[in-house]
């Protein structure tokens, strides 16, 4: 049995960023079916792993973690001799990593879930999709993207030159959105378009991608 | 001049969040004011700190960060060997730490801020509170509670037995609703009662409601 174990689908965004750093890190692990429609994430044994009833589940050993980027970056501390470096320079740019994984969740990550879930999910399972809510978040996302446009003018990536989990936790929404009527907010922002062509082509995530194929 | 700046007013829960930072740190700062009002957060020189237009600024030297827990987490790195050490034990320890702090983040920040907002700071400027909004987030606050009280029970604080970052960044929010109804949901709780006490008690942390008053 693989030491570190991920109980979820690749579906998820949460699920896909972990999935992403394992790949990047060149983890073995293996990935554990949760059967959300039986709601076994709001049922022990899963929730002894996570008390909020959400995925990923993660094991490492006797490590029991859950939260996204939490996972994300203990791999990136704890295997920090493995596969991709997520860092380049001193305590100032690791400073400045850490203010750009900040934004991510708390200025992109709110508006671009809300379109996900709007555009892309909703659609697979038969659901509406609220217009009104896609026309306050695609204003919101944009706002967002301004900013990341004059950033990534001036740095080749998010948090400094080099790619790091910054830019990685934004993969699994971008993904998504690159699929709905989202994609124009990327396509017309020319340092932003050519920031998603660099990390969606990472071969760690074809790996992701190739996981939701299976 | 201080060499460290903090650009805000100490009313703002993300301000408290750096200020009760730099109090455990024992760091020397200086507040500078924004006059949101006047809406200075909004435009040059302040968005050259943050481009998102949101205080706090914090300028330690010529390195310039913005979103509070980067800030933080800066401050814990950098001055690692002053004042509070914000950590115990290895590196699991740390990843589990990191799991609270992304649980604050992610399941109490959304719905405690949106508490603040409407019973705390709304009746403040004469805004009428949204009662089904109230009733919505206490409801979703209430159930991380219920996490919380379990997890308090196992654990001194949240992340481990000492005072970290994952308590700390609870601050401000619970400052604000124990001055309103919601102060209940915390009450109700006996471990997560205990902690409050414990963690609003900190003489750092008076430091902070102190400068709200001057």
């Amino acid at each position: 049995m693989a030491p570190i174990r991920v109980h979820g689908t690749p579906f998820s965004t949460a699920v896909g960023r972990v999935l992403a750093t394992l790949y990047e890190k060149e983890l073995e692990f293996e990935l554990v079916a949760v059967d959300m429609k039986a709601g076994e994430h709001k049922k022990e044994p899963f929730l002894s792993i996570n008390p909020f009833g959400q995925v990923p589940g993660f094991e490492d050993g006797d490590l029991k973690l859950f939260e996204s980027r939490a996972i994300t970056k203990y791999l990136a501390q704890e295997y920090a001799d493995k596969g991709t470096q997520f860092k380049c320079g001193d305590s100032k740019t690791a400073a400045i990593i850490g203010v750009w994984m900040e934004v991510e969740a708390h200025q992109f990550d709110p508006a671009a879930a809300k379109l996900t879930w709007e555009l892309a999910i909703k659609p697979r399972y038969g659901l509406n999709t609220d217009t009104a809510i896609v026309e306050e978040h695609e204003a919101k996302l944009a706002k967002v993207l301004d900013v990341y446009e004059i950033r990534l003018a001036q740095s080749k990536y998010l948090g400094c030159d080099c790619f790091t989990l910054a830019d990685l936790h934004h993969l699994p929404n971008i993904q998504y959105l690159l699929g709905t009527q989202a994609k124009k907010l990327f396509d017309s922002r020319p340092h932003v378009s050519a920031w998603v062509d660099a990390i969606t082509a990472r071969p760690a995530w074809s790996k992701v991608l190739a996981l939701q194929k299976q």
